[in-house]
């Protein structure tokens, strides 16, 4: 029988999601979308009708904070699979919710506590993991971090391992957004946890054991295909906290880039204490976070897109050693900013985050990923995974001893 | 009689002003100092107690905001002198508190209205030069910016005029910081004030007309005594708008230094949108101002005393003509941070804004300046206030064809 699917959130991912699940309605069912502001999921509805998508969707408002709330309108709905693209903030109560109905479940990004910023590794321990044994017992499948960095990344690393390494040595993960939006400055998603993903300490997983960096602290230059040369910092991000427990005998980190620019506004808003979310008091006693000040300045993410243009380059350099010979190669992705724009209405990082999720919504649906416990990307199997994500605009490519080649 | 003063304010030019009017206690009757925060006008008391002064000095609450209560204050306590050093908002209330009750008044800096930033030239016309009338109907002395700058600059200028030239033809005014407090980025005085100086535009006069400019877009390299070559940009301020009505055919101009880092910590608020006045609405829905969350970030400007280093150059290029001949001066005082700190617990840009109005007062209450109505600086006679001056700790230097030396 064909699965209902309910998308909560309502943001610049959301809106890449509903589009793709509209363009692949016929995997589905019943098509719903839910968001604590019901008006920003009925503008989404709208952009599907501007496309030209004819499936029914409809929207919900939604407190996704509340358990209860989550797991009443699953229940009513009959959702069988819930796609989580909302605030990292309602992971938890989401996945109770999902824990309770006996829904699917898939997220994009790790679980955070909006009082606490980089808690200690592994990430995936102080929430998700919590709730493994809960949700094997309720025979739930639970997908972790299925967007593109997590989600396509630990595919990559899985492909390498099934298809290139006995042992796989190393994964460094490399996101480059090489695309322009024209403004002064802007963040590619929410700035409240764009920003809390360098505030705090970044953790990478080295020679066995968690090493700690801050923020820019470490800088390596990267030559890509189409983007180029191009220089990446070690950085804090969800993936090297499940990938290092799949691959402890791997050095597993992060890279992302950044221009001096967007460091140096970076730098002057960190130095002055404008990224922090603790609240402070103004001279006329008014309690502010001066993150959500910062926020409410910046221009919305959603906005960048009709004016993106560029590609961006995301893939996983991976070392290890087969029949005891060591090889390296590179698998990756490469997006472009305005075919993204042109096709669903987003820049290209939501465009990369929004997909990944809907595969894993199909694989889910068709059986191949239905596992009925909770499991990160890298304990799925990957080329599925891969190929339908090129059929879904995101295709794999990857340079191995032989050149450079789609999977 | 000895005249009874009364200091409005308490913050950083308050605490140096209080200490000067104690150190010059002789002059004067009943010393008094009113605060909103009535703690904080204590807190400098006990500073003086500290230095081991004897003088009697009172502290009252009081909303300077609010005229009818600056009028009972000083009826209340007799006060013949109002030094006003408190928020330049509070400017016009106090202003009308001593016209109606026959008291002297002296302040450092021009009117503004909370609301606005950067009205149309002359700045003086918007407001203080409204009650010019009134002010000489009551008989009343009142002295416009007798800080620093403005204020010892504009005696400057009247010094070029009364000594140096029959002709004025161009006042420069250089306001140079080139001490160091040690933290990431400060502002030296409240950073609400401090800031609006610097977004709005900088209005010059030049061939007899206001030009226009944006902040940051004219610099110019000085080569200065003691502080040696600095950097200093147009920029708009209080003296420009007074000088360029008694020299209208001479070109003033104010520059101000400034360091690479400082203009890109500047340049990275404004260009965000953080230093604006203009309320933002969180993702929350709170009403913000952004430039009071950075106020609320950055150190407390009285913080930066103790650790305060380096001296500052503040002074005025005059070119004019002498019996037909052309011919420059630099009138310019320099003084040590870490000096006035130690003199009376602040840095040396409280130090440099708050002596002045000391010697105004003083001067006042002499007779030579109780002109009995408005003055700005340069319509007062120039010598006995730097020679006062002088005593008081802020020696005037003059460099001339004979060389470098005291006034």
């Amino acid at each position: 029988m064909a699965k209902n699917v309910l998308i909560i959130g309502a943001g610049g991912i959301a809106q890449v999601t509903a589009h793709k699940i509209a363009q692949n309605a016929s995997e589905f069912g019943a098509l719903h979308i839910a968001s604590r502001t019901q008006s920003k999921a009925d503008d989404i509805i709208a952009s599907l009708r501007a496309k030209g998508h004819q499936a029914e969707f409809t929207s919900h408002p939604l407190d996704a904070m509340d358990t209860a709330a989550v797991a009443a309108l699953i229940r009513k709905l009959g959702i069988d699979i819930v796609i989580n693209v909302g605030s990292a903030f309602v992971n938890m109560t989401v996945l109770e919710g999902c824990i309770e109905t006996g829904a699917a479940y898939i997220d994009t990004a790790i679980h955070e506590d909006p009082a606490k910023v980089c808690e200690t590794p592994p990430w995936y321990g102080n929430y998700e993991w919590k709730r493994r044994e809960a949700a094997e017992k309720a025979g739930v499948t639970a997908i972790l971090g299925a967007g593109f960095d997590p989600g396509v990344v630990n595919a990559y690393a899985r492909l390498a391992e099934d298809e290139y390494f006995d042992t796989v040595r190393s994964i460094d993960i490399v996101d480059i957004n090489a695309g322009s939006h024209g403004r002064y400055f802007a963040t590619n998603f929410d700035p409240e946890i764009n920003f809390r993903e360098f505030t705090g300490t970044v953790y990478s997983w080295q020679k066995g054991a968690w090493q700690e960096n801050k923020m820019f602290e470490v800088g390596r230059e990267w030559d890509l295909p189409v983007v180029g040369k191009q220089t990446a910092y070690l950085s804090g991000h969800d993936e090297v906290h499940s990938l290092s427990a799949r691959y402890p005998q791997a050095d597993v980190r992060f890279w992302m880039g950044f221009g001096a620019h967007y460091i140096n506004v970076f730098t002057v808003l960190q130095s002055l204490g404008l990224l922090s979310e603790q609240p402070v008091k103004t001279a006329e006693g008014l309690e502010v976070v001066p993150l959500k000040v910062v926020k409410a300045v910046l221009p919305d993410p959603a906005s960048l897109a009709p004016d993106y243009t560029g590609k961006t380059c995301i893939g996983d350099v991976v070392k290890g050693t087969k029949d005891g010979k060591p090889g390296e190669v590179f698998i990756y992705n490469v997006a472009d900013h305005k075919e993204a724009f042109e096709e669903v209405g987003s820049q290209g990082i939501s465009y990369t985050a929004g997909v990944p999720p809907v595969a894993a919504a199909i694989l889910v649906a068709r059986g191949t990923w239905d596992v009925k416990k909770m499991a990160n990307v890298e304990e799925l199997p990957a080329r599925p995974f891969l190929e339908l994500l090129g059929e879904l605009g995101l295709p794999t490519r990857v340079i191995d001893a032989t050149g450079d080649h789609p999977i």
